[in-house]
């Protein structure tokens, strides 16, 4: 069980993780985080540095978002989740987050991962594109041989021959990597399929396979959100994944983490 | 809705299909067929005719496979779906299958899938190991051509780069198919995963992301199955996997298919 | 080495089979074989049965395009090289061909492999989409396994993640089957690129690996081209191509057949 | 063209970059220096900082590593080419090498692309294991934007689902790369093959389809090798493999860059 500044991962009850893919301004995420505790999701995240495939495209409010993550907290009690790009921001970054998260991208990134093995700080480490899970293990093993092993590993799809989504999840991770390791286990629906109109059905997909957390991607208005608006879902979509969620943790005797 | 001999596949219910890879002897599809039943699967599955990677491999037991499915099918009344190779055997399986089998490595076999189309038999059309979402409704189309529309399609996992499960189970063209085609939808969990213990998690996860099919392989004892018994669950998994599908088809406002 | 009606295919020398994708009329197949003749190919390859991922594509001339191909051959004696597209047709194919050609699609389909192994015809065997190299051997085994071992491995590229090509055209395949196999390797660098911009410069590097032969599509005027043109070069094109081909031959040590 | 201390890649000639995969020891390295001298390459590859997949491998000599290579450079006066792992590190192996080796899994590393932007130094930026050809030219635009141009951009193969080779070299980039950037295309054979006996034919190959360079792991005995043995030549195979390279290229009305 990974506790996140009072939230449990793990341990058979589902934690949902939910927010704007980046901050973009205080009403934006104010009013999403209100949303995203109105559901029951107990962890709210965005992202304040958001390292991008081109260089001229929007990287992000920075350290304008950090502040914006933390105002939100100091309200609504949301611990927060936001991702660290590199080592030269991680100090920054972790006086704010409840859990780093590390994203496909960087999962190979040695110096960063030993570095955040130094926070001590939860970790929600994204399984890299075309990593296999012996790869993905060994970067939990880096953040681990540092001596922190609150980490959660987030499937969020692999790249595959097939376009029809932007990445194929791979949800038969979660009954292999229960035969290997004892880390909880969280799904990201939303940069797997790339697409908003498939996200309910993997988020009970993922829950009903036996994950330990979801990952979600929400926005108030998704056509009008600066990242990712087509993979995000807006707060009424949230509500009903939630009831969703609820009732197939029901029928299979688990629990949905409440705050 | 495709209608097999009277089981209803679409249209909100889940019907499972269930059954040992390769008809062996009578006394261990009979006992099967019992355990099917009894768990309340209603169509059985088994092959007859094999096709396999290797000509020195087992090929199954051909027409007197198929006498066996006949009989077993006359006591149970349980429907029967096997697959068909070839359309030199067409004929033979045709006139004992009440639903007929494409497997991966046939759907792009052209002349197969017209013959298909011409006995209007009711179809359950796997997708190629590397086939996109297109090219598989294109094969059913081939089938639909022919005035057959009688398709089921059913999702048995890609190849991907990833070694940890025989091929990826992509559960994502569930919502995706939603869109763009209403025939039916089924998963294999036993072929994608190619490992017994992750298809419990993945049935249920097909359930919840809204098959309306499972397609299962079981054996009375796996471990002595002449093929594919790695992949296989027992008679009591079943039993088990059935009840964890009626919870959730339940808790979603959804039935299961009974006899 | 496979005897091809006189042409050597394996044992040293490169052999180059060009043609149209498809055999559209009379003057396009002669007008292209007499620039396949006089840029010294010495196989003419052309489609008269045309398999297609959709029902409503062009599939061919059929038997009147066998009828073209007997005739261009009496006229310029270039043996040819057709498909068979399933057991149906291939006693009208076997007729005319000199060697049968059977694609990535059926390159799995067993029946038809095993028919032409009783044909004992020469074959060009291409590679499945996603076929690992011991499932092709083991295709070419169904072949030899019926008495016929004049089988010819051609890689056409392979599914992957990569959308810059059509397929990844794997020349890896050429030093590691010397390892396994005596069976002669053909590269086809027109259906593994997909691009015809991209074809001289694979057409060099298969001959530089150590390919026994080439299959490539020529039309008269790609841009015109019924089918595949965008991967086929013209006449002028190929006869660029062979003479790089000739120039890195004679560097290596190595010939390339002629007439 | 990219000028690596008096040494052009691009512009037509070839230019072939050797050495240890590892600095393991200074006879070690200064006898593969020698041999990879005399067979005609140009520049000296070695890694000091090794990123390795497992926390508890071999990691490299590190500084010692640095020294070493500085020690044989004064010698030998082959500029050396070396991987830089971190920003940590940058500047340390910035001063030692004359062109900075970015490795695959280091690809999609923003933080430490655009800190080598800001040395100036010529990079070898090898492509990511799963990344698009768009994703790779992004990457050296995260250098360039920084002001450094000197890319060269290295094609170490693509994760497939084909388990005969480590990775699937992917030379159907080389005229795709032409038709949409300036940058020289270095193509390494040993990561991609994973195989010893694979690497000739893919050096010849890659240089037939125009590569401006070769980047090659060699050792006096590969089957002692700290690393990557299995894909490493020995010295007598570089000069073969040099021999085939220039014959080549003279078919071709190319050149090998020579001191």
């Amino acid at each position: 069980v990974v506790d996140v500044d009072g939230v449990h991962i793990g341990g058979g009850s589902i934690a949902v993780i939910a927010g704007p893919c980046a901050v973009e301004a205080l009403d934006e995420l104010s009013e999403t985080a209100d949303a995203v505790k109105a559901a029951g999701a107990v962890l709210l995240s965005s992202g304040a540095y958001k390292p991008r495939t081109s260089p001229y495209a929007f990287a992000g409010l920075r350290e304008r978002g950090l502040e914006l993550l933390a105002s939100v907290k100091a309200r609504t009690r949301l611990p927060i989740v936001t991702e660290v790009q590199d080592t030269e921001t991680l100090c920054r970054v972790a006086a704010v987050a409840d859990m780093l998260l590390v994203s496909a991208r960087n999962m190979g990134n040695l110096a960063l991962l030993a570095a955040i093995g130094d926070t001590g700080k939860p970790v929600l480490l994204k399984r890299g594109l075309s990593a296999t899970v012996d790869e993905w293990l060994l970067a939990a093993e880096y953040i681990a041989s540092r001596g922190n092993e609150r980490v959660v590993l987030c499937e969020r799809g692999i790249r595959t021959f097939d376009t029809h989504t932007k990445a194929t999840l791979d949800l038969g991770v979660i009954p292999y990597l229960r035969g290997l390791t004892h880390l909880p286990i969280a799904i990201d629906p939303c940069h797997s399929s790339g697409r908003r109109d498939s996200v309910p059905a993997l988020c009970r997909a993922a829950v009903a396979a036996g994950a330990d957390a979801l990952a979600l991607e929400v926005h108030r208005d998704p056509s009008c959100a600066v990242m990712d608006g087509e993979q995000s879902i807006d707060h009424d979509e949230l509500a009903r994944v939630m009831a969703d969620v609820r009732a197939i943790a029901r029928a299979l005797g688990r629990t949905v983490v409440e705050v």
